[in-house]
């Protein structure tokens, strides 16, 4: 029998986290004198209970996580973190059903940025900034995953970031726990940096803060409906579309630059892809509005960039009806989904690194198809990638194929169209946010779709979120048994 | 300098065969008394030319051909064998430009079935038996190739099937040259048996041949513009279904099975595999239909069962337009386009023994996360997967999805909407026929679209049908060096 007090005991922890949260929105609520505040503080303390009966109940001598203890903590903590951060979307006046709060929450902290929310603009001050909470606190907790956790359990490729894979000589910092406060402290400056310059741009205060949160988290919630068009101004959109990036590379890499290294950043292999992918993303869009449109070609091209950046980071933010560029850019915005930014960052997806493992591996093999008896060996990052790292990053991609395929046939099911289906599948499982077509897509909500569609959209978002493995290894009989 | 005479040889050899084939239709047409055999004649004539002249020029002493000349061959064959075949299509008195009748004769070598022809109810014999013969002998031209050429060329895991990795006494005949001669004579009397049960249940005399040639070949044209639908028969549409599932079944096994060994045909799990596919995907599309259409069970089955068959196997007859069908059944039948049947077979798309290749190395790493030095084997029929196999097959998933991707966005870029730009590109890459939606659906055609599109379709269609790395291994710059 697996002993669950020892994640049930870290599960309190974070619960607990979650409620101290909740009095952030809850002290915004009672400046403005909204009572609201109410419904935060309620939930909070209700929370904080819960939280804290889960620490109390499962103390115990034992600190240390077997491996499937730390697959089950993984899963349960993002199962169980939206589930109470639901509990004030639920409980407030904005009439949403458990599903709706759920799903919110969900999308929230994952970064995703989907929402069944409609009429943001006037929406209390407490509820806004607690979405954009939601994000801001699930950003930093994937980047600690990502650095922390993930690559210890071996999943889809992650093995490849393992602290101890890099040479002795260039450990930047010993422990996970010292580099992933480092990365904290980066997180919450480049937030205020960015919340600076929204500010100086025109935001208010409010809005500088809420965005900057959901920028740098990749998140893309917003406090409007039309999101960052709202606010029609270059300079914003420039500030989100650098931020978006920023939030896109790996933050450890940002660590090495302070400490020294930040030529670290531009040698990185994956840097440098993901860079190009969104460079020439960007040509073809702007090429393609620039023959079709009769805007100014700098307007033109700034919407091609915010919007390309928007989707590949997995932001969600919109400055334009995207669905109405035409089929070109319908069908490179629809593949961008998949691709994503960098691992080690607050973005979802497949990874630019696994496309990188993908290509090394086909070239290599089409060498050996011509030389049947050379040895060729692919490379990622000037190192050659261990055989199980390979392996692991093409059952990765199979995995998402197949999970993407089945919840668009289950999307399907429900009753969503076509385009919704395929591409509410397709935006779940890369946390993105919009999807395309009149209902889901940047300028609609997931408010229609049946509570079915709701659930199964969780579901793969949390699927995603945690590459796949992390999730999908639970199902298997073996886990249980011995 | 690789030498192109070997090569230039054999295809001027396959280049005459396909003029003695125009002499069928030429025959057919002057039958009928129809002036049109002349188009045939000339066509034939002049292709016979072209194909002795390549003979005769490049005859030479050396026979064995080198890696590199066979994978020139392969690709070279199935380029000049549609544009030949192209040309009665293209003098004759359709009115079709170059475009699309190389699109029309690629389409129906690769037994793919997409059309640009409508109005076939009022077509000349000659034409329609052209049509019908050149999926006819694709059928059996690509059975071959996958027999005695790809495994040999190590291609997307096809090594799997190389002969010598059968038991020694196994062995159920020495030569490859053999086994093809086996295969074709089981084609032939497979093809007669489909074509007298057609016969006996109504279809006139010539429909029963052509439409026997395009079922055992799962290509899909018809004579007629309804498809198989337009005879309103129960008992042709169970023997199109039962022969469309026969021609997705690998082909060495029927041998196996008249040399006294029929329990090796459902002993394959490749077999298994994919009946149980076709088995479930039948049971999910009928119970939506049941559910909500209000005509007969036993029809709505019945159409289930004919289209998903026709779907899976890349036939693409259709009896009818299952765009109608709802969300639900046209996501399954989109993501079966990709999957296709088995290896060995007349069939394309990525065949089911990659599913099952892809699915013991997922399931294998998924054992190997909750055990980290444990020894996990991926089994295929019984045998341990080599693990050159393995990334062999999972590089191939990677290049079929890359090459989904691009394809959609090139025909994005040609101005075709999202549903025909990505059912398109699936359509061709798997070599299934109609695609989604209005236009390309089982009801439309591919005339209206631009040349553009025609084009790169036609090189998805060759992509797919030579298992992406045969074609893409001639775009390594290392292949032409040296």
């Amino acid at each position: 029998m697996i002993d669950f007090r020892p994640v049930l005991f870290i599960i309190g922890i974070l619960v607990s986290t979650i409620a101290v949260a909740m009095f952030v929105p809850a002290a915004a609520d009672m400046t403005v004198g909204n009572d609201e505040w109410q419904v935060f503080a309620a939930s909070a303390a209700l929370t904080l209970f819960i939280g804290i009966m889960m620490v109390v109940m499962n103390r115990s001598e034992r600190r240390n996580l077997s491996l499937r203890q730390a697959f089950i903590l993984t899963t349960l903590s993002w199962l169980v973190m939206p589930a109470v951060a639901a509990l004030p979307l639920y409980f407030g006046n904005l009439g949403l059903s458990y599903t709706d709060a759920f799903f919110e929450a969900m999308s929230g902290l994952t970064t995703t940025g989907s929402t069944v929310l409609v009429g943001l603009d006037y929406g209390m001050p407490g509820m806004l900034l607690w979405r954009a909470l939601l994000q801001w606190l699930g950003g930093i907790g994937i980047i600690a995953m990502a650095v922390a956790v993930l690559p210890l359990l071996q999943v889809g490729g992650m093995q490849l970031f393992r602290m101890e894979s890099s040479d002795t000589s260039d450990k930047v910092m010993p422990r996970a726990a010292q580099i992933v406060t480092g990365i904290s402290v980066v997180y919450v400056v480049l937030t205020l940096i960015c919340a600076l310059l929204y500010w100086s741009f025109g935001m208010t205060g409010f809005d500088a803060v809420a965005h900057a949160m959901t920028t740098i988290a990749t998140g893309g919630f917003s406090t409007h409906d039309a999101s960052i068009g709202f606010f029609h101004d270059a300079r914003i959109d420039l500030t989100a579309t650098l931020f978006m990036i920023i939030g896109s590379l790996p933050f450890v890499l940002y660590l090495q630059a302070l400490r020294g290294r930040p030529g670290n950043l531009m040698a990185d292999s994956q840097v440098r892809w993901f860079l190009t992918i969104v460079a020439l993303s960007i040509g073809a869009v702007s090429f393609w509005l620039l023959d079709s449109s009769d805007e100014s070609s700098l307007h033109l091209v700034r919407a091609a960039a915010f919007n390309v950046v928007s989707i590949i980071t997995g932001t969600g933010y919109a400055t334009a009806d995207f669905n109405a560029w035409g089929p070109f850019p319908a069908a490179i915005i629809f593949f961008l989904m998949f691709v994503g930014g960098c691992a080690g960052s607050t973005t979802c997806g497949m990874k630019v690194f696994r496309f990188q493992v993908l290509h090394a591996t086909a070239l290599c093999q089409m060498r050996r198809l011509l030389q049947p008896h050379g040895v060729f060996i692919p490379y990622y990052n000037n190192r050659a990638i261990p055989e199980e790292v390979t392996t692991s990053v093409l059952g990765f991609f199979f995995l998402y194929g197949i999970a993407f395929a089945l919840l668009a046939i289950g999307l399907g099911l429900c009753g969503l169209d076509f385009i919704t289906a395929t591409s509410g599948a397709a935006t779940a499982i890369s946390n993105v946010g919009p999807g395309l077509g009149p209902t889901i897509g940047p300028a609609g909500s997931f408010a229609p779709l049946p509570d079915g569609a709701k659930w199964l959209l969780s579901f793969g978002i949390l699927l995603s979120r945690l590459e796949l493995f992390t999730v999908l290894v639970l199902f298997l009989p073996s886990f249980w048994r011995n």
